[in-house]
């Protein structure tokens, strides 16, 4: 174990040993890194609630920690909104679900990897066992931005078991919108060769060209919502940029927007569901909130939707937001 | 009758006053100039092919003799083609089909008026009544780009019997690619007011906005695809951006895509198909072309399929392409 | 002489032979139209105010007459201004001072051909010869915008016997921050071959890249800024970009704030001086604009100095403006 | 002291307090992290080549070692080069000279620091003095990308017997293309008040501006290059945007370009100079990189020259260039 101190909280990272990810198709590493964040004065006789921050896509939990010179990362966040008073102590835990085709969206996949079940089934109960933690759910949050706000609203649905309290900052939704208007450019980055393309991604001398991030992000999303076996099928025609209707459907099956209606006993227990954007979001994702939030609505389910003025990216300041807002439905007595 | 004289070819501009357009809904002026070409030595006693060059969205006959630099004109660029023994003389014919919201298609619609039935029905005879055309499919050409080349689509699959080669360059085709991405955009730029929006287009003093274009177009795609009598419906909700499954539908049975099937007879009796487009195209219509030429050879259509590296916008020198082609596709005795 | 009805006004458009043109280095056509608007119900027994028109770089007269769908041309616009009341009848000459080269700043110069001696002593008589103008100074204005506002600066500096008022919108001024930043781009635009990359502007089958407008804007200015006979030097090193601070020298030399100094006598006695520039302008003329109004206030020249939130570029709109403070400043009888 | 195992080398954080730093003027901490690079297989009986790389412009040695999806930051970069054989076993420095105007420019200013006295007469001896380094200039590199590329130079020219090999990526040079065109950008961020503009950039919830990034970029040059006390002039007119020539003169005597002969005799005594840069370069460094490497030729100071093809930001992987012609460059019995 080594520790590293940040002004006064103190951040630990443990090396888990993942039975979930072993053998995972990509061949990813499943020994990983967990990143937990405890509070200034962290006291072994007290409990905490515990806060999981999941990063976006081409993200894991260590880059949270990145140096930058004049937003603070994570910890550094912490610190400052706990030595305010803004939020109560807590543990914030930092997760590793990065893959090698971009990321995991936080759900089980036959390409990626499980998980959904590494997080849920392994991370949880290994920081419950290792740090001092209030083992229920009412006390155990889960936001994110972007992948990392999808994957809140994963966890919202499908485990409000464990997660009490759920932020989505930008999380996708609404597929249509945020998903199909990059295909036409993934086809022109991918050229017809998707495994090629992934490598040169891998390949750090292979210039990278405009359209490519949106080729990765194709790709990534196929390998988590249209897996075949080990492999995983392109939404679109590699021929035509054409788009699969059936491959296109099983994407629709993973949208929060078409699952709020599966899940709305679920989303229904939940103590905060928090859903922002910011309105110049590039990949529309303040209408992905909005038409959410109406399916939301429909089903009674509570939810607080905000907007901010901003775009997609840098947007690490809405941190405090969600952070609040749990700090503030968490139990009364902490 | 005001003449022009361009270099060599002559510019004659009628006034053509219609009944189809009589009374159309956003009360567009009905009279309306009619813009033709004549080749140097245009002889009384001589018949010429005849060629339609239909403009994009927001664009009329007249734009098409703009005065640039260094790019010729229409006038211009036939001068030079005819000159340099390129082309056959021939007569040119550019329409104005204009409206209120920034385009017809070229097709009938209940909110913009019937402007298929105008090109089709009142121009095409107007304009053999007056010029010394040869009056026979296989020497009428019509061409276009963008909305100009969706329209010479719709000629070719509706009106073979009038057009005998048909020229799309970046037309309009595949809807989930060329339109989705706009909406978005749309959303914001038309605040959930269409109509003011529309004012204020035709406000000069009104700053316009980035993504405004974005709205224009949706706006008037849906006046051509999805009137509603007088009306139109917008393919979103107004409160959320979410896609009206109903409306698209509607707009899809626009799509040339889709169209091929049910024309495929009118199609494959045509002297030239020709479509091109650029691999940079900003709305995908490259992918569109891709994907409506495997459906025209999926029902045996005969078809030329050219791509360039360039985007959709000042590619006007296109126009000697599909101008050359159709000159080499006319009878052989011309 | 060829005349085209515009709603109420007229636009008669008349060949001038140049003699000062006649041998002019680069070959450019010394027969040029002058296109001259006329008011609705010009009366052959009336005077009337003259302004002139002056365009942008890459421009000549004949494109202030181009249709546009949403924008008023020069002709619709005075039709609308006169008969709101906004600005009394005018006529409005639109002269052609376009030069192989994009331009020619409006000046004389061995390179291009004297056209500041042009516009002076042929265009003024031979239209105050051929239409009802009032031959005085206090009724004869000049305006335009970019290149075209500096020639109007350069008019009211050098010519105020001749135009008593002057409107400059984003005139080039203050070269620093208006030329030197286009100098990279055109090193890399021009390749160390100024003369073949001049020469594909007029190939329109050479494909343009995104630097080249700043390669031209470069070469055209180094042709009216620092001619070296019939040819030019650039103001950097071919091989390496480094600015050549001799040439540069030379381009100051015709910076609008260095000569206000020189020429404010004749400034002061213009009837109006107006200067205006877009705060968000991509030049930074709005910065010169200040820099040169600082200038004016120095030398106790009066000047009219207005800012607007808007670019360089579609700012047509602002025509009005200057055409309504000229029709403010004539003499009062009129 | 605080030890992060990286694949195979030791990254090595010692605390250092700065007595050339105290009482800096705006206030920076001077108690500071050296962050030091140890090779795998670090022998306390062996002795060591020692390279310094210097970060650009709002970089400090920390954020070298950010983690990143797809491109190894500068330990996991060093591991692969050293493990693979293309560099020698090195120890790497990343010092810490970034200042509350956002950089330092490694050099001495009365209004930020003493930053080259700081990193040359303590940071060098205290590596020196913590690890098992070679102490020769011949052994001891200095490298670094944009305003980093620039601190490398400014080594290279005043302090060549510390340093005997120089690496300058994409260094700041030729101020007219690199400074100027930022200007106009700066003044409209900037807006009269620089003070308030640089608490902005410390205050997270104030909302960033596209062209704030240049009002920083000039402010920080300023502190650096044109300090006044323990304040600092602008070189631009902040009502206006006109160039203050005398403090832009201050500036140019800082431009690499122009010490080139003052420091020739020191730049001949290396073992290494290597100067490359992108040709896409935003800032136009390529151009700059050619204006010094013409005056190093005029000089007769060797150096190696290239290009690549590539613009400003995202090019770490251009280290592998500058560690393997340092490690080609170092004595031959190392």
């Amino acid at each position: 174990m080594t520790t590293e101190k940040q002004t006064q909280g103190t951040v630990v990272t443990l090396q888990h040993k993942s039975e979930v990810l072993k053998n995972n198709p990509p061949g990813d590493e499943y020994v990983r890194d967990v990143i937990v964040y405890l509070p200034p004065d962290y006291d072994e006789n007290k409990k905490y609630p515990t806060v999981y921050a999941l990063t976006g896509f081409t993200g894991r939990g260590r880059m949270m920690l990145n140096d930058s010179a004049f937003t603070p990362n994570y910890a550094e966040r912490m610190d400052k909104l706990i030595a305010s008073g803004a939020i109560k102590p807590m543990i914030a835990v930092l997760p590793d679900c990065f893959t090698h085709y971009g990321g995991s969206q936080y759900i089980n996949s036959s390409a990626t990897g499980d998980y959904e079940d590494y997080l849920t089934r392994e991370i949880v109960p290994f920081v419950d066992d290792n740090f001092r933690t209030i083992r229920d759910k009412n006390s155990r949050a889960v936001m994110g931005k972007s992948s990392g706000g999808y994957g809140a609203l994963i966890m919202a649905m499908r485990h409000s078991d464990i997660f009490g309290l759920a932020c989505s900052t930008s999380g996708d939704a609404y597929f249509e919108h945020c998903y199909l208007p990059d295909i036409p450019k993934a086809f022109r980055a991918i050229k017809g060769k998707p495994k090629e393309f992934v490598e040169k991604f891998w390949d750090e001398d292979a210039k990278k060209a405009k359209d490519d991030f949106s080729g990765l992000n194709i790709i990534g999303m196929s390998a988590c919502y249209s897996p075949n076996g080990a492999d995983f099928d392109l939404p679109f025609d590699l021929k035509t940029g054409e788009i699969r209707e059936d491959v296109w459907a099983r994407w629709l099956a993973h949208d929060p927007v078409r699952l709020v209606e599966k899940y709305a006993e679920n989303l229904k227990s939940l103590k905060l569901l928090y859903i922002d954007a910011g309105t110049r979001d590039e990949f529309a994702l303040d209408l992905g909130a909005k038409i959410l939030c109406e399916r939301l609505k429909k089903f009674d389910v509570q939810h607080i939707h905000e907007e901010f003025d901003d775009g997609h990216f840098n947007i690490s300041y809405r941190q405090n937001r969600s952070l609040e807002l749990i700090s503030k439905h968490l139990p009364s007595n902490i």
